[in-house]
């Protein structure tokens, strides 16, 4: 179906917006007023403008208070149409939006409102436009939709129809089956928001929270599938605004925007025994597993001591890059001190994750706006497809399982995709402490094995920009095909963080996306690695024993941890000589404990138990403000 | 009476808070649990600061999920009371505050509540320690003070009372006359929170929305009176937290915070027959008048042809400062190029207040914690009493009315005080285009006179600290004893601004003050002076022959104007070619344009005609989006 946008639901000017709107492949716009009055362009340049970019323009928005008022007062309501009807010719803009009055003047009568919007819509028919009356949720009188549309049913004009806003239906409560029986041509605009849900005052919520549909809590596709079920086939188009995608820079966001409709129309198809015009993107392909993460750094040092202290041997080295992996169970960590290093220090760079089939994996993202990344490929590497989180975390699809005996290699050479990104490295001796180096035959290093040891990558943590923590969330639920847990508030003593995790079913890719409390603390954007071990509390002696140093919790969180829980002295003992944390679900335990940050990353060791499914968020405040005293990343 | 505040009502480590809560001069704190887990301080370590900052522990908090629960629940939760009871001996606090149950497990049964409760009460007065029992807002069973009190009531346990939360009480609508129902010597704590009144879910309100009294909507002189009608003697107490607070300077939060305490005294005294307690500061003195503007540059030519352009005449210089005084009718500006000059060029830096009482209003202010500017006084200079507002503009008290005669000057020798601070300036010769330049007989430069003359300063337009918005409202009306608007939402389309005005009855003093999007944009925070005339077309007329630049406004809002009223042909043409904005409201009508931006500054010519009161709010997001494209100071 054709893709639309209010130009409300961006940032900046007009042509901004109309720049950006185009880039990321909308096929029309609606104009808010406000924006045209705001901009130095003519109607004409506008229209010239919207024409070179390839957009039509679906809807001129918003006209108010027109209907069920008193004769003079509708003379005037006529007299400022006709202006806009002009203003609509020199535009090129067909269809105007007229929302259902909130003006004192307004009496509860539909049959003057019918027998106003037919002159309104007469009118309109003179100038070549279409009316589309809206019922706002809050409406003086009409603010349901099936009431909007009996309005304009009584009206019977023929340039006279309704507009459907997701958001006013969703939010009152309505039920959007009745939209079935209003006859799809006479639906002439479709606009569609999402939100979380909350109890508050309908029109704060509208202002102020609006989102992206798959960003909040209404079922839109539910409500789309009726509104195809009714046969309007015009544009789904986005009013979105809230405090957030009005400070976003507009590029983003509009990508932002229209992946959520590929998304929506993707999430409808099932619904409907026919596909009704609805896009269809390659179907999603979970990761089953994390292959690699990868560190860039300016200085090795730091990164490698705490790799080394935390078990990790270096195994082998890229053939034709200054990158390293070091390993143990089945956690990799590549070490990269190229010149690709980013400006900032230390941090978490890209992300490998075990694909069952790669080349759909980014077939996939790339329909979904994933900006692809250049095949990083020297003559001998494997051709990773890798695409761009909306953090600039680069995601690599491999193929799975990640790490194959490297006899395996080069086996099948009549099949070169997808080649294991293990076959770029070759074996280096080992380096590091001599008590716990080794090798095996293979030339492959030693895993860490016993207790305490680190058998996989848990989870990996990912502060967002403050600007874009919904974004991610509908990027990786939508791009990789993982399932989106509920968004937690934590408060530590400087602000209110919050997080969300996505996984896919089996639990082997987690991703935590966290926010901080404002756009202010986007430069310290902290990063960790999660590392799974059987016991946490063997791996936090083995990790100081090897000279590494432990965030310190304070005593007072033990103190009240003995009074919340009955744990043994001797365990306590040692949560509280480690700085381990500890946390309680259904029937599962946490254990998990943090290293020194280097740059904006530190890990976190973490044992989980009985089928404990969440991060310990309960202990996030007291590890914010212990990472804040050690003045680490935690900011 | 004694005042307190809660830790988790401020941001910042618990010592952080602990100073920033002595500095505001509070007798007391809440201990919020979080803040002393989080701390690596012993709870010996914590009392001992607290008494080195002579700041006593009133209450620690919260311990919930208690009451109402089965036998073995409530067994665990004595084990844990027992040990919070030990650690508050070690803290050397003395009360506890219990929150009603909101547990699943909890029971709709008041008798074993209140059995529970004295159990509880019981083991507490082991430790010397008493409980206070409060109602949820969103308790499970308990969601009401009187139901909450009827529970205490038939414990009949000394050791426990109950706790009153404004918030929990007001949010519900409950009728807090009840209170007065309760004995005061069981009214064991008083939280006091505001809050702006909004239709939401109340768990969220209050975890995100609380203010302190006087920033939101609630009565809480009103209910401060009920509760001491009841015989309540203890402290006032603030419990109040936000999303804003949470990142803000603890120092500065903890003054606003004493501040709104304060003023809520005073407000409730005069509900009451006795003082019973309550603090009186001295009475408000509210300006009269605004005697000056100052303006700080490190270059005065853009400054001065600013001016210049608008019909300002340099009259004077100040006997012993770099400050020249430029005048038109009575609106007076001071511009500034000594070494004081701040960093981040030309800004308000300073607005006189004429005053009937400057030395009272100063004292006022003094005791309303404001910060007290040393008088900058050179040996002949009138000692001007000052203050410094949260933004750090600072505000002169000056002798009203602020231009008598020069011939007055020096007239009663034996009266120095208050002295007229235009004594401190010697007349200049003029300067300026000669065809507009000219001396009155005693020395004082020509006032603009006709048509489109500046008559006086209309308003100070300040834009705040994106987290001092609220403490600014409050700050001028509590210190200036101005009264406040309501609160306005702007979208420009880069980001939603807010902005409220504070005036005096005649609207004499009129200062809004605004707040943009975000934190990142306070680099630029902007700040204008709008002057006043009686002939806006005239006056832009005026300046743009005299070669200043006014803001052009686009083309489509003048189409729009059109449309929206009658207006005359001329009327709007003029309106056009010079970028004059208009707005009516009841009668009244409202004519007003800009000038270009030197530094964060520019003026507005405005035209107040039929008793319109506002400040042209509609017109703001077409004015800043116009500021935006000429790469002024609207952002």
């Amino acid at each position: 179906m054709r893709t639309s946008i209010a130009t409300v639901s961006l940032s900046g000017s007009l042509t901004e917006k109309l720049t950006a709107v185009a880039r990321a492949g909308f096929d029309g716009v609606e104009i808010f007023e406000n924006d045209l009055l705001a901009s130095p362009l003519t109607p004409e340049e506008i229209r010239a403008r919207t024409t070179d970019l390839g957009l039509s323009i679906d809807l001129y928005q918003p006209m108010r208070d027109i209907e069920a008022v008193p004769e003079a007062e509708f003379a005037r309501g006529l007299r400022r149409a006709r202006h806009k009807f002009e203003l609509m010719r020199r535009l090129g803009a067909g269809t105007v939006l007229v929302c259902s009055s909130v003006s004192p003047l307004a009496v509860d009568d539909d049959a003057l409102a019918a027998e106003q919007l037919s002159r309104l819509a007469g009118l309109a028919e003179d100038f070549g436009v279409k009316v589309a009356y809206e019922a706002l949720a809050w409406g003086r009188h009409v603010n349901t939709y099936d009431r909007a549309w009996g309005i304009v049913e009584a009206a019977g004009h023929p340039a006279l129809g309704t507009c459907l806003d997701s958001f006013h239906i969703l939010a009152r409560g309505s039920d959007p089956k009745g939209i079935e029986d209003i006859p799809g041509d006479k639906i002439f605009f479709l606009q569609l928001a999402d939100a979380p849900l909350m109890a508050m005052d309908v029109l704060q919520w509208s202002r102020h929270y609006r989102c992206f549909p798959g960003q909040g809590g209404f079922d839109l596709a539910g409500l789309l599938a009726h509104v195809l079920r009714a046969g309007y086939r015009g544009p789904l188009s986005l009013e979105v605004f809230n405090d957030v995608f009005r400070q976003a820079e507009a590029g983003p966001t509009a990508v932002d925007a229209r992946r959520s409709l590929l998304v929506l129309q993707e999430a409808t198809r099932p619904l409907l025994p026919e596909a009704a015009g609805l896009a269809a993107p390659p179907a999603p392909v979970v990761p089953t597993g994390v292959a690699f993460a990868e560190l860039v750094t300016p200085d090795v040092v730091p990164v490698t001591g705490l790799l080394g202290a935390l078990g990790f041997r270096r195994g082998a080295r890229h053939r034709g890059k200054p990158v390293d992996l070091w390993q143990q169970g089945e956690a990799r960590v590549l070490v990269n001190t190229g010149p690709a290093v980013r400006h900032g220090g230390t941090a978490l760079a890209a992300i490998g994750l075990e694909s069952p089939d790669p080349a759909a994996a980014a077939l996939r993202a790339e329909s979904l706006l994933a900006p692809v990344l250049p095949r990083r490929r020297a003559l001998t590497d494997a051709p990773l497809d890798a695409v761009a989180a909306p953090d600039g975390t680069e995601l690599f699809f491999c193929a799975a399982p990640g790490l194959p005996a490297p006899a395996e290699e080069g086996g099948d050479p009549g099949h070169p995709e997808p080649r294991d990104w293990t076959g770029d490295f070759e074996p280096v001796p080992p380096a590091g402490p001599p008590e716990r180096a080794g090798q095996d035959g293979a030339g492959r290093p030693e895993q860490g094995s016993g207790a305490g040891s680190v058998t996989r990558i848990d989870h990996l943590a990912l502060t967002q920009p403050w600007h874009q923590f919904d974004e991610a969330a509908l990027f990786h639920r939508g791009v990789l095909g993982l399932s989106g847990g509920e968004s937690v508030d934590v408060a530590d003593p400087y602000g209110l963080h919050r997080s969300r995790a996505v996984t896919n079913a089996e639990g082997s890719v987690r991703i935590a996306l966290g926010v901080g409390p404002g756009p202010s603390d986007d430069g310290a954007r902290a990063q960790h690695i999660a590392l799974a071990t059987d016991d946490v509390i063997e791996a936090a002696r083995r990790f100081r024993a090897a000279g590494g140093r432990l965030l310190a919790i304070s005593a007072n969180y033990y103190d009240d941890l003995a009074a919340r829980y009955g744990l043994g002295d001797e365990e306590l003992a040692a949560y509280r000589a480690f700085g381990i944390l500890y946390d309680r679900d259904g029937g599962g335990e946490f254990r998990h404990c943090y290293t020194e940050s280097v740059g904006r990353v530190f890990f976190e060791l973490v044992q989980r138990d009985g089928g404990y499914q969440g991060y310990g968020a309960p202990n996030a405040p007291v590890r914010l403000a212990a990472q804040r005293a050690a003045g680490g990343a935690g900011r």
